[in-house]
C-alpha cells in the first residue's frame, strides 16, 4: 500500500522502551514514586492527546485521549505499565532493568508484558499524528498501573468515569498471542481468585531433636493440604470446584484437535520429559476449555535445623465458563478447613483480586477486522483463534461498565517468559505490531459512522 | 564448704560472653576469618594452658592442655564456638551477635548453644589457676567449629590425634539440661542424617495461566513426598525406618512414667493448642526413645504467578537405638523416588554428617559424680535423668576413637529457644554452672589414682 504510515527505525523505538524497562515498576512491591516516574513516562508520550498521571487509591494510571475525527468510531485503547516481580536475580541472565539486544530478541523485566506492546501502540499514534495531522479514529487511552496484582483499584475509576471513557470497542494491547508460530486472536480469557493457605504451630520455631516428635509440624500440614488439591489424575479435588464448568462440546474438540500442536514439541519447549493434567483431556483441551488450580509459591523454615512454626503456600485459580470467583474460594476454604491436624492453625488469606473468565464471540466484527489487519502483515497464515489461559480483569470490568467488548491486539507471545525470568520480546514484533495496529485502525476508521454504540462494526462487517 | 573457689561477679562473666557471641561465627555461613576470630577468642581464654588455633579442612577448633596434675586423671572438656543461622532478623526482638540482658536472662545467638556454657568452663579453669595455681586433675581442651554443620572434620582430627587427645572421660559443655524445673543429666543423644529433597519441572518458571493445567507443578509433587512421610497416626510411613528401634521396655515406660510431666504445660510453653506425634505413646515416650523425621523447611516459587520451575524440602531424621545413618538415608531415598509424577525429576541430597545414635550407662560413675555435683548446687532437687533429643556427634567419635564415654555437663536449658530466634540464657545459670562444674572437677579428682583408664570412676564409686 502506497498511503503506509512509515515507522521509525527499530533501533530508535528499542531506545525508548529501554528508558521505560529501566524504571522498575513492580507493583508488588515498588514504592509510589516509582510508580509514578512509570506512569509519568507514558504521560509524556502521549503528550499529543493530553495524556496525564491520574491518582488513584493505589497507583496512579495514565489517560489520554485524541477526540478529533467526528464520526468515526471511539476505541479505548488498554495496557499496563506495571511489571511482574524480578524473583531471584541469580536466574536472570541480565539485569532485568536493563533493555538487552540478546540476537533476535530484547531481554528485560516488562519488554513483552506491557511495556513493549504498549510502546507499539504509543509509537503507532504518534506515526499518524506526525505524518497524517491526526488519528483516523478516536482513541482514548487508559494505560493502569496495577494489572500485575490484580487491578484493585480499577473498577472504581472506570465506574466513577464511565461516561468519560465510553467507547464502541475496548482495544488490549495485553494479552500475549498464542505462538510464534502463526498469528492469532484471543476469544477467551480465564478468570483468577488467588490466596495463600498458612499453617501455624508453635508461638515460635522448635529445635528439630529437643521437640521432634511431640507436636505436628506446620510444614507437614501445608503439605498435606498443598498435595490434596488434586488428585491421582490431575483433576482438582475441591468439592464443588467444577460447577459453572460447561462439558467441552463435541464441536469444540473438534476444532481444538483441528489446532496443529504437538505434544513433543510443547515438552520440548518446556524442558519436561512428559505433560501432565487432568486425565482424559488433550493438553490443549485442558489449556484453553478447563480450569487449574496451581501452587505458585511455598515458603517455611530454612534449612536450619528446626520444626518452622508456620509455612505458606500461595495458589492461584483460573477460571473458564460460568465459575464464580466467590464461589470458588469458599470451595477452597471449604476443603483447606477440612484438612485437621492436631495443634495446627490453618489461615487463609484471599487477595482482593475476584475475576471472573471472559468471552468475545469468535464472530464478533471486532475479531473479524483483527483477522484482516494480521492477514495483511502475515500474508499466507491463517490467523488461529486461540484461548489466553492468562487472566485480564479488565475486560469483564470494561464490559459492565461502559458496556464494550474487549480486542486482544498484542504484539506479545506467551512463549517470551511472561512472569518468570528472562523475559523477551522478538525485535520483529515491533514492526509488525506497528504495522498490524494501523491497519486495525484504517478497517475500524473506514467503517460506516457508528450511529449506535457498538453497532459500528456489525455494520463495517456487512 | 570454706574451700570454695570465689567466682568473679556475673556483670564481668557478661561482659566477656557479650564480646565472644559479637563474633557472628555461623558455621553454615560465616567466612573462615570469622571463624577463626571466635577460635582465637576462646584460644586466648586458654593462654593457661597454651591455648591454640589448629586448621582443619573446613573451620579451625581450638587446642589447649593443662597436665600437671600427675597420678590424676585426665579429662577432656568438648564445645564448640560455631552457632546456628540466624533465620529472619524480623523474628528477633534484638540484634543476635549483641548481648542483650533481659530481666533473668541475657539474649543472643549462641548464649545457651554453646557459647555461654564453654564460657563457664573457660571462668571456672581461670578461677583454679588464680586462686589455687593450678586445676585439680588434667584438663584437655578441645573447643570446635562446626557442630552446628554435623561436624564434618571432626572425625579426620580426632583420629589423627587420638593419642594426644587421650583421656578418661570426655565432659561435653554441649548438650542442654532437659529443663528449667530441675537438674537433670542426660544418658542418651539421638544420632541424625539430613538431606534436600529436590522436585523440578520445566527449565524455568510457567506463567500459571499460560501453561496452567498442562505440565506437574514442582511444588505439588514436593507437597506429596513430604506429606507421605507420616501417615495419619503420625507414624513414619518410610519402609525400614523403624529397624535397630527396639520396642520400649515395660521398665522404661514405668521409668518415664514417673516422671513429673504434664501434656498441658508443655503445650502452654510451646503455644499450641495440641501435641502431635506417634500414636499409642505418651510425649516424653516419642521424644526420648522414638526416632523422628521432621520437616525443616520447604522452599519454592514465590508470590509472583508462576508454576515454579523447582522446590525444595529439607528433612532432619533423628535416630534412636542400633538404627544405621546409611540404611536410613537408603530408606527415605527409596521412598522419595517411589513417588512419580509425570515429568517431574526428584534429586535427593544428603548433607554429610550421618551419626548413629549415643547412649551412657545411667549408672556409669561418671553419671554419679555428675549427680552428686548437681546435688552440690541444687540440695534437695532430685536429679532427673533424661535423653537429649539433640544430636551430639562427637560422642560417637569418643567413643571410638579414644574409648571414652562422654559426659553431657551443659548449664543450657533445653527451652531457650536454640537454634530459633531469640536464643537465651538464664543468667543464674552461670553461677549455678561454675559451682557444679568446681564440684564435679574435685569429685573426679578426688578418686583414687586412675591406673587402668575408664576405670578411676568406678574406684571412685565404690
Amino acid at each position: 500500500m502506497t498511503d503506509e504510515l512509515t515507522f521509525p527505525p527499530v533501533e530508535s523505538v528499542l531506545a525508548e522502551l529501554a528508558e521505560y524497562v529501566a524504571i522498575p515498576s513492580v507493583s508488588r512491591s515498588a514504592d509510589l514514586d516509582t510508580m509514578r516516574e512509570a506512569a509519568g513516562w507514558v504521560a509524556g508520550q502521549l503528550a499529543f492527546a493530553g495524556g496525564r498521571v491520574v491518582e488513584t487509591d493505589g497507583f496512579p494510571l495514565v489517560r489520554a485521549d485524541w477526540l478529533n475525527a467526528p464520526g468515526a468510531p471511539t476505541i479505548l485503547v488498554y495496557g499496563h505499565y506495571d511489571v511482574q516481580p524480578t524473583g531471584g536475580l541469580d536466574e536472570w541472565c541480565s539485569n532485568p532493568f536493563e533493555l538487552i539486544v540478546d540476537g533476535d530478541v530484547v531481554r528485560g523485566r516488562g519488554v513483552t508484558d506491557d511495556k513493549g506492546p504498549v510502546v507499539i501502540v504509543l509509537k503507532l499514534a504518534q506515526a499518524f499524528m506526525e505524518q497524517r495531522g491526526g488519528l483516523p479514529l478516536n482513541v482514548k487511552f487508559l494505560i493502569e498501573g496495577e494489572e500485575e496484582i490484580g487491578s484493585p483499584n480499577l473498577p472504581a475509576y472506570v465506574r466513577a468515569h464511565a461516561a468519560e471513557l465510553a467507547a464502541d470497542l475496548v482495544i488490549s494491547a495485553d494479552g500475549a498471542q498464542w505462538r510464534p508460530s502463526e498469528p492469532s486472536l484471543s476469544t477467551a480469557s480465564k478468570g483468577l481468585v488467588s490466596l495463600d493457605i498458612v499453617t501455624s504451630g508453635a508461638k515460635s520455631d522448635l529445635h528439630s531433636g529437643r521437640f521432634g516428635g511431640t507436636v505436628a509440624n506446620p510444614v507437614h500440614a501445608l503439605s498435606t493440604i498443598l498435595a490434596s488439591l488434586h488428585d491421582e489424575q490431575g483433576r482438582i479435588a475441591v468439592d464443588g470446584y467444577y460447577e459453572g464448568v460447561d462439558d467441552i462440546t463435541d464441536d469444540r474438540r473438534a476444532e481444538i484437535a483441528a489446532v496443529d500442536f504437538d505434544d513433543a514439541d510443547y515438552c520440548a519447549a518446556l524442558g519436561v520429559s512428559e505433560l501432565h493434567g487432568e486425565a482424559g483431556l488433550t493438553t490443549l483441551e485442558r489449556l484453553w476449555e478447563r480450569p487449574t488450580l496451581e501452587i505458585t509459591g511455598v515458603t517455611g523454615g530454612g534449612k536450619y535445623s528446626v520444626i518452622p512454626h508456620t509455612a505458606t503456600g500461595h495458589i492461584v485459580a483460573r477460571l473458564v465458563g460460568r465459575q464464580d470467583p466467590d464461589a470458588i474460594v469458599a470451595a477452597i476454604e471449604r476443603h483447606v478447613h477440612a484438612v485437621r491436624v492436631p495443634g495446627i492453625d490453618v489461615t487463609v488469606r484471599v487477595d482482593q483480586a475476584r475475576v471472573p473468565a471472559y468471552r468475545i464471540d469468535p464472530g464478533h466484527p471486532a475479531i473479524r477486522a483483527a483477522t484482516a489487519a494480521l492477514n495483511h502483515v502475515y500474508p499466507g497464515d491463517d490467523v488461529l483463534l486461540a484461548v489466553i489461559a492468562g487472566t485480564l480483569p479488565a475486560t469483564t470490568l470494561f464490559e459492565q461498565t461502559i458496556g464494550a467488548k474487549t480486542l486482544f491486539f498484542s504484539f506479545s507471545t506467551a512463549d517470551e517468559n511472561l512472569h518468570a525470568p528472562n523475559e523477551f520480546l522478538r525485535i520483529r514484533r515491533i514492526h509488525e505490531g506497528l504495522r498490524a495496529w494501523e491497519h486495525l485502525w484504517k478497517l475500524l476508521a473506514a467503517g460506516p459512522h457508528a450511529l449506535e454504540r457498538n453497532d459500528f462494526l456489525l455494520e463495517a462487517a456487512r
